[in-house]
C-alpha cells in the first residue's frame, strides 16, 4: 500500500516553511493506528517547505540549477519537513525510516527517471515503513530538478507492485461541477467535471487524476477525516481506477 | 578520485558527538584548493558521532536492531556530521551534495551489499561533489546493520572505475615497528610491520590496508597534513598497490 500525503495538507501552504501541526499529528495517529501487517510506504508531498524554497531559486521538474547551495536549500527544506514527519511518527510507535529522492535517483538527459528500490523494499520486508518525500534529484545536463511526490508514487507503487494507492489531498475526493465529491472516476472525462471556480483545486487534481488512472493499483483520493479508513481498507473519499 | 576522511580525523574520538572543528576547516580548505577538473568523491566516516550512537543501540555490521527509533539515532547522527562536512564545503564554495547511504543502499540475507550509484555518477558528471558517509543499512534478517564508510569506499571506486583512492587517517600513513611511515605497501606482511605499542592504530590500519589492497585503483594513505598534496596529484604518506 502506498499512501501519499499531500503536502498542503501537512503545511500551511501560504506560509513559508510552516507546519500545520494539527494536521500532521492527525494524520500521524491515524498511521499509528492501522494494521501493521500490510506493507506501508510513505511519500509526502514539499508543501510550504519545498514549493517555496523552488521557487526562490527557480528549479523547477523540467528546468534545474547547477547551484549546489540552492541544491542544497531545496533539499534541507524538503529533509526538514520529512524530520517533522518522522518525529511524529517515531512519538507514537511507527517504525518509520527516511528515504531521501536525492540520495537514490537520478534522471537521464531525456527526463527518464532512476530510481532503484531495494532500499524501500528491504526496509518493508522488516517491517520498517519507508516515508519518502518530494525532493531534488541530480539530472543530466540540468544540474539537480524537482522531484515530484506524484512521480515518486506512480514508480514506487508500479515498481514494488502496491495493490492499492492512497492519496490524501486537501479536498476530501475528486468534486463535481456542484463541489460534491463524486464517488468514482473511471475516465478523464470524469475527471473534468469540477468546477471553474476552483480552478487551483481542480486543475492540480486533474493532472494527479490523470496519473493515478495510468496506475495498474486501484488509487482513492480523500481528505484527512477519510485517512483512517482509507488505512482501514475502505473506499473514503472517490476510487480512481 | 575517491577520498575517505576518516571519522577519527574530523571528530574528537573520546568525546561523543564532538566535532574536531579545525581539523574539519583544514580538511575543507584543502578540498577548496583542489583541481575542480577531476571528479571527486568524498565519503567520511562516523567518528565520535557514528560510533558512539551505535554503541549505545548495539547495532553493528552483522548484528543489527529492528527498532527503527535506534536506527534513526544512529542514522540522525550521521547526518548532522554530515551536514557540518557540508556546511563547511558550501561555505569555501566547494559544491558538495549529500548522499545518505541508508536511503540507498540495502543488504541481503547473505550479507551481499546492493548500493545503485546512479546519483553519484549523475552528480559528478553535473560537477556536484558527492559527499557519502558511513550509515546504518536496511538488512534483510537484521532490521538495520552498521555499513561503513570504508566499504562505501571500496563499492564506490570499484563501480565508478576510480583512478585513485585516498584515505585520510589520523597517522600520516602506515607506520612500520618504529612508527616511521612506509613509503609503499604492496602486501600484507608489508603492513603488519606495524608495532605493538600502537596495536588500535595498527589494527585498524591492517585492516584498511587489506582492503585497499584488494582494490584495482592505487591508494594513498595519509594524515591530514598530506591531504593538500594527495588532491594535488602528489603521493602523501603510504602508496598501497
Amino acid at each position: 500500500m502506498v499512501l501519499k500525503l499531500g503536502g498542503s495538507v501537512i503545511t500551511e501552504k501560504d506560509r513559508p516553511e510552516t507546519l500545520d501541526g494539527p494536521a500532521l499529528d492527525r494524520a500521524a495517529d491515524a498511521l499509528a493506528g492501522a494494521d501493521r501487517s500490510r506493507d506501508l510506504v510513505v511519500v509526502h508531498g514539499g508543501g510550504s517547505f519545498g514549493h517555496h524554497r523552488a521557487d526562490e531559486h527557480g528549479v523547477g521538474v523540467e528546468s534545474g540549477t547547477g547551484d549546489a547551495a540552492a541544491a542544497f536549500a531545496v533539499h534541507g527544506a524538503m529533509t526538514t519537513l520529512n524530520r517533522f514527519v518522522l518525529d511524529r511518527l517515531h512519538d507514537r510507535g511507527v517504525p518509520a525510516l527516511p528515504v531521501h529522492p536525492l540520495s537514490a535517483a537520478a534522471r537521464g538527459a531525456g527526463g527518464e527517471l532512476t530510481l532503484p528500490l531495494a532500499q524501500v523494499a528491504t526496509m518493508l520486508t522488516e517491517s520498517f515503513v519507508p516515508v519518502l518525500h518530494g525532493d531534488v534529484v541530480a539530472t543530466a545536463g540540468e544540474g539537480v530538478t524537482v522531484l515530484s511526490g506524484d512521480e515518486i508514487v506512480v514508480r514506487v507503487a508500479t515498481d514494488l507492485g502496491a495493490d492499492r494507492v492512497g492519496l490524501c489531498s486537501t479536498a476530501p475526493g475528486v468534486l463535481d461541477g456542484d463541489g460534491e465529491v463524486v464517488s468514482r472516476v473511471s475516465s478523464l472525462d470524469d475527471a473534468a467535471l469540477g468546477g471553474s471556480d476552483a480552478t487551483d483545486v481542480t486543475g492540480g487534481m486533474a493532472g494527479k487524476v490523470r496519473t493515478l488512472l495510468s496506475l495498474d493499483a486501484p488509487a482513492q483520493v480523500f481528505g484527512i477525516d477519510g485517512l483512517g479508513a482509507f488505512l482501514a481498507g475502505e473506499s473514503p473519499g472517490t476510487l480512481v481506477d
